[in-house]
């Protein structure tokens, strides 16, 4: 027997821009990244979150007079196209087909760019096309939701749900450009813009003491949208999670952990068991506060740092708990997580702010515990200020005043 | 606006086995191979090609038999699956979603394998679902044909047809192992052999001219099928390929050129207009013969050097022409070899023996010339030593005498 041994390095690089209007009479940053790189006029096919263009029906238009500036040196075979944004765009494979059929049909090349402008759910669904088709067409993300925009639409993961598992179909494909236009927040319901910074919490929590702090500082204006707090909070969330990425070492997560799924475990059955009633970050923010009380009680966080965590959740209108909680299958979640990621058992935890360490076993008596605490901590409905539909049994628990910064 | 430029690299490092009875009853290899980097007893799914099964019925008894001595240390939810082989596997998607519904049904994580033993097409169809499946479950693939060991087994593409184009759905992921078995050969059609030596003589004519009049000596033992000819030519073959994704500083395929698919442009669509009565390695001969002469045509190849590549490729029992290059639409097929690139036209022309150079047009008109002085070259019909079903319009044309090293 012999043995050749292939080693190979594969270099990514793209960049992430933060900035406001990319799709304004005088932004040519769109367009900037279609030209770069290419020679000949490549080709574009844009897919908009009909979410967003519900809530902000002149986008369409406005994207279309954005390529038109670039003339001749864009081909755009077809309008731009408008997918369900949110979980069911994932999981109903009918709009995988159809858009996998349309930039079939656009003859998109391997130089040729899908951009998809919308919320995380949608930037999946676009981002497993694109990863899939000639096996990788570029892809520019725009993302338009908090969530997306601090988190989920930096990354380099796409995926849809499948055979009864969530992003059971995906790939690792780092994107072309991520354009983070914060003007696209503008019409973003407040439940949907508090639902986002549960990911900026809990990377806060596990990386940056001082960014939690100025998350405790500004939770009124955070909650209510305002951009003045909700621009570098977006910002820093965005910046601790691209640092993960590049200068993790496991970018494309060979290993079985993943250092920043703090409170994902319960997280990702929540949104199955409660078939999209629970937003994904309000899923986060029960998982976290879950974890951050089993951290307590394992004796690897301390009490007033598991306080202030749930507090900061609950002052950002998040929710601790939801009666799904108490009808988890404990060990089945815990195994789904780990068939996802592969390998041993591996969660997060925080032992304080901005550090954490690795558990391999959580006992199912103390996650019962932990699920009758946050039920009891459940006290007063939260003060709704946008007229919106009732949260997901969101309720708040004040921050003590002994625990604000 | 201000921006982050997300740069990293992504290691990739797997083994390629040259060996023969991996399902033998000393052979640890497979096992090895399995256990590798596991802390927990790893989930095994295996899947089977059809046609391999159907030459060789001893096959799953003997991949199960193999397993068995992993005891407790593997964990096997299924036995062993047989998947139809041929490019068919990749043309209908229920073979592709049959696949995907039992490796999740058997909760394959990322640390499980997924064993794939068969010809290119099967192994293809196995790299994406693998690839696919939690964004990566391992594969170890077992390629059992020529062309597999030579070539497409090798490498760290995946893919089936869809939407009217041949791999248009698919990814690049590196195997977790390749355990090249020779004895797997025993059971091929000569048709078969010949074939996967197409791809031999493509990759000696662009890298290795040494290698190339090796071919030319062996070639009536290589026809033959007989193992000692056969074994090294496939291992020259398969270090020249590997040496070309490990060194070739692309191996994802980034930029616009696929310096190694010499003669690919008219193969794949020969492939496609015969509905597979072309196997690739056929395909692939009667487009190495074609470009050959259209690159003497245009002053880059030498004359004799043209005939000699033809000459071997008909003494090895390839096709250097068929009916279907008639009907050839030459535009539309260079149209689609761009497109699936991606970017600018590029094709690889050999400039000698080991030497290529890279040219980003193809006269209609010369194309025509070419392929009529191919239907002139088709003088007998081959003579067949294997009883087999005629080949596709194969005819040979000796290797003159004054050509032969």
């Amino acid at each position: 027997m012999s043995t050749v041994r292939q080693r190979f390095d594969v270099p990514f690089d793209f960049p992430v821009h933060f900035t406001r209007d990319v799709f304004g009479a005088n932004s040519t940053l769109l367009l900037d990244e279609l030209l770069r790189g290419t020679t000949t006029a490549p080709k574009v096919a844009v897919v908009l979150d009909g979410g967003l263009v519900a809530a902000c029906p002149a986008l369409p238009g406005r994207v279309t007079a954005t390529l038109d500036r670039g003339g001749a040196r864009l081909r755009r075979p077809s309008p731009p196209r408008i997918v369900p944004g949110g979980e069911p765009c994932k999981s109903d494979p009918r709009h995988l087909q159809a858009l996998q059929q349309a930039i079939a049909e656009d003859g998109l090349c391997r130089h040729s760019t899908l951009v998809a402008v919308g919320g995380g759910a949608l930037l999946d669904l676009a981002g497993f096309v694109a990863a899939t088709a000639h096996r990788g067409v570029r892809l520019i993300r725009v993302p338009s939701t908090v969530l997306a925009q601090d988190d989920a639409g930096l990354g380099v993961k796409n995926g849809v749900n499948a055979y009864g598992r969530k992003n059971y179909l995906g790939t690792f494909a780092p994107p072309w450009a991520v354009l983070v236009d914060h003007s696209l927040l503008a019409t973003l319901p407040l439940r949907e813009v508090r639902s986002g910074l549960a990911e900026a919490v809990k990377v806060a929590v596990l990386r940056d003491g001082a960014f939690f702090a100025a998350l405790e500082r500004d939770a009124a204006a955070l909650t209510r949208g305002e951009a003045a707090a909700l621009e570098p909070a977006i910002r820093r969330g965005a910046e601790l999670h691209l640092e993960h990425i590049r200068g993790g070492g496991d970018p494309f997560e060979l290993g079985s952990a993943r250092p920043l799924d703090f409170g994902h475990w319960t997280a990702h059955r929540l949104e199955e068991l409660t078939d999209g009633g629970l937003r994904h970050g309000e899923a986060v923010a029960i998982g976290v506060a879950l974890d951050s009380l089993l951290a307590r009680d394992a004796g690897l966080l301390p009490g007033p740092i598991a306080e202030r965590i749930c507090a900061l959740l609950a002052a950002l209108g998040l929710p601790l708990h939801h009666p799904a909680l108490e009808a988890l299958d404990v060990a089945d979640a815990l195994d789904r997580f780990r068939e996802h990621l592969g390998g041993e058992l591996t969660i997060t935890w925080p032992t304080g702010l901005g550090r954490s360490t690795e558990v391999h076993a959580v006992e199912v008596a103390a996650v019962r515990r932990a699920v009758a605490e946050l039920a009891r901590r459940v006290v007063r409905a939260p003060e709704r200020s946008d007229g919106g539909a009732p949260g997901p049994k969101a309720r708040v628990t004040p921050v003590p005043a002994e625990l604000r910064p």
